[in-house]
């Protein structure tokens, strides 16, 4: 992920610093694309246990306060934090979006088949920057 | 973070998987030393915003769902996951903990500040397998 220009340390708030930002905050926070169009905002997010590396976002539609009707993980270097917007730009349209993976609330996926974070890894291919 | 014997796939959630653990199921997420003493549960997590690596672990005491009392932070690769505890261990008896750096739920640190997360690192020094 990357960091866009930051602003002064007095409007930044003690759990979203330059450098480390709290778990509980990024989730909730909102997804745009480039083009400023909201996607939806982060529900949770994928940790690798062993190594601590953040692999996936996963974005909610719909829904209220980030409990969403349909899932769809992103990969987490195309997420960029951007402190103006207060929340993550993708490089990503709505049209794309829609043909991309994702789940109903309802039915979680199986996060342990390689096959499954590898489908999400070929649909968004090389994000610029990851 | 080390992950210890995992159990099969079929007692497995899918958020909590061999490899990869939803940010959400992390929070709340009890915490026990080595002699099976329960210490906290994961309040939140902290991390990298540029290299989405989790730094570290927000452990709360105390209080009611999460919401605790004093927060202790603590470094990631302190903590193993323990599928048969279900939760996380830490080799750290209380008495250290109670000398470890806290603070109180009404104060966040400046995590900006990186002789915070120095003063951490320094507390807990290297864990093993760390």
């Amino acid at each position: 992920m990357q960091t866009t220009t930051e602003t002064g340390s007095g409007t930044v708030a003690t759990d979203e610093t330059n450098r480390l930002i709290a778990s509980n905050k990024v989730e909730g926070t909102a997804v745009n694309n480039r083009k400023g169009e909201r996607l939806g905002s982060v529900y949770n997010f994928m940790v690798d246990k062993r190594s601590g590396q953040v692999e996936y976002a996963v974005m909610s539609f719909g829904g209220f306060l980030g409990i969403g009707d349909s899932y769809h993980p992103l990969p987490w270097k195309s997420l960029t934090y951007d402190t103006s917007q207060g929340g993550y730009v993708v490089d990503l349209d709505k049209t794309r979006l829609q043909g991309a993976p994702s789940y109903p609330s309802s039915e979680a996926p199986d996060w342990s088949d390689p096959s499954y974070s590898r489908r999400i890894d070929d649909y968004y291919g090389p994000f610029p920057g990851a």
